[in-house]
């Protein structure tokens, strides 16, 4: 081969390798990977900020570094009803436990959990279900506790679908979430979840590892124990990651404010205030249950996911109200898949 | 062109695309890039250990993700005498804050600071240092903190050197940094330091973003002023990010056990202990300063940075102790460049 012929091909050779190292971004960063999103308001304000704030030169122009994504997990990435799942976690705990606990047998609110009293569940309040917690989830050590978040979730099932709740994800938040990503942008979750209770899978489902999970956390205390070290989890809480604890949250764990937050209920609401509120183009969007054929519909009166504030005060703010039933092709990546078989 | 042609052009393409994809972590993985150190000990097994967890289908191999090196930085990664630079940071705000406060004319350890008491200062133990952090720490909000630290960082210069501390970084540690993220590790900083002092400028100096920044907090609180969404800086203490707490701060922020620790003095050694004891191969150096020609030299009585602890058990639990004096070829990015310059 000429040393001409030589410099010849390795230029397109070059100009091979760099459109086939950026091909994967710019095949994922097309409209078509929001798949499972009808064209409407929804996708058409997700498309433009996107374009917008990665758009070199362009007015709007966010570095890499500050294009932070948060992201609710109960209700904005998967299924809340008819409970969290960590609750549903922690209620079988109970049951899994209760032969080491003889006494739960005649004590609140263990009682109602072993015999599936929801009535008086709910009459123990807010004492109660810290109460439930703090005994299914302190007392190990972090590794154990792992295990056992993993192994239930590996075997556990929806009450309504009988679906493992690692499927009861919402379709195009997983498009969502990858086409942010594919656009330079760090996605986080930011959950009134537990954070040890969710790290072991958020990156298997969300592609989310778990040093990019924020959500509430009891306190933990380093010790040697016969030599081994170890990290106990004790049981008093540490961070309350929900309301107004959404932003220390975010702040403890991420250090930026954010460009854009996703959420679906009045628990968000202050996480999508502190991102919405800084300066720059900024992005901020609700999940709306109003799906009650293909999900469940809920808003004000919810007992999980309550969206009240959220509905009068978003639309002000310039947030998105996102229409499960309306916004949404298909919801459940099962029935999305149906749906293409279908076809 | 003929599709054979075509098809085979095509595939020569996608081998040099893959090869020049993959060709930066290849040059920077060479050895070369830890210009700075010595051929010797502490060199070799570094180079050792990152090529058994990166070499595919090798036993130690480790996956990315769990490619987690972590990093102590006063004393490991820029220079920690005459004292630390945040408390430096710390007793220059009391002065330029004393007008607000003629109060601490005549209040202990304030008029220590303000009179350049030493003595005083240090019989106002813990309880004062305290003290000093809460009053020069707290009470503003993030945004204001932020702009504070980054302000003073720009301006203050290292007592002895007259150099920006920004400058007092270890070379050596620095081509580290580079080598390990070359090699698919990420990289974070797990400091006694204050989390807010250190993240406005880790990214410029470490190419360590906020997110991967741990250290000693205090609480924050969220609320509404004047309609301005805040995050103000309450005078209560959060996380000691040392000593046992550091592993308290790498499971919080971090949520993985690292496979690597780097650490200075006995207020790391909990951190190296946690991330030496997990299976499969594992790494910890501890930088031993003994070298008062070119930095400092200090160890078991020093009141920054004491090692002990470290000197005694290390070697016996597989840690390096690397020497500042025969390991590294030069110690600060000036005195190197400087050498560099002599040849």
């Amino acid at each position: 081969m000429s040393s001409s012929t030589f410099a010849k091909k390795t230029k397109i050779a070059a100009i091979l390798a760099a459109a086939i190292c950026f091909a994967p971004a710019q095949l994922h960063a097309d409209m078509a990977t929001l798949a499972s999103w009808n064209d409407g308001p929804a996708k058409t304000a997700i498309t433009e900020f996107v374009e917008k704030v990665t758009k070199e030169g362009g007015p709007d122009y966010v570095a890499p570094d500050e294009r932070i994504a948060v992201f609710d997990n109960d209700g904005t990435l998967w299924a809340e009803q008819p409970m969290y799942v960590q609750l549903a976690f922690a209620l079988d705990r109970v049951k899994a436990l209760s032969n080491q606990h003889p006494e739960w047998k005649d004590k609140q609110p263990f009682k109602a959990v072993l015999e599936n009293d929801i009535q008086a569940l709910a009459n123990s309040g807010e004492k109660g279900l810290m109460e439930l917690l703090m005994a299914t989830h302190a007392g190990m050590s972090t590794e154990d506790f792992e295990k056992i978040a993993t192994d239930w979730i590996e075997t556990a099932r929806h009450p309504k679908t009988g679906k493992p709740y690692t499927e009861m994800v919402y379709q195009p938040m997983l498009e969502l979430l990858t086409y942010l990503r594919d656009n330079g942008f760090k996605t986080f979750i930011v959950s009134g979840g537990g954070i040890e209770f969710m790290r072991p899978w958020t990156e298997g489902i969300y592609g989310i590892p778990p040093e990019q999970v924020v959500g509430s956390s009891i306190k933990t205390k380093y010790e040697v124990k016969d030599g081994k070290p170890t990290l106990m989890r004790l049981p008093e809480i540490d961070l309350v990651d929900d309301k107004a604890g959404k932003p220390v949250g975010i702040n403890s764990h991420i250090g930026h404010r954010p460009i854009a937050a996703f959420g679906n209920s009045d628990g968000d609401f202050q996480m999508l205030e502190w991102t919405t509120t800084g300066n720059g183009a900024r992005f901020g969007l609700l999940v709306h249950h109003d799906d009650a054929e293909r999900e469940w519909a809920y808003d004000r009166k919810s007992h999980f996911g309550k969206l009240d504030k959220g509905l009068d005060e978003g639309p002000k703010r310039g947030w998105i109200i996102n229409s499960m039933k309306s916004d949404w092709k298909c919801i459940f990546p099962y029935a999305c898949e149906q749906a293409a078989a279908d076809k």
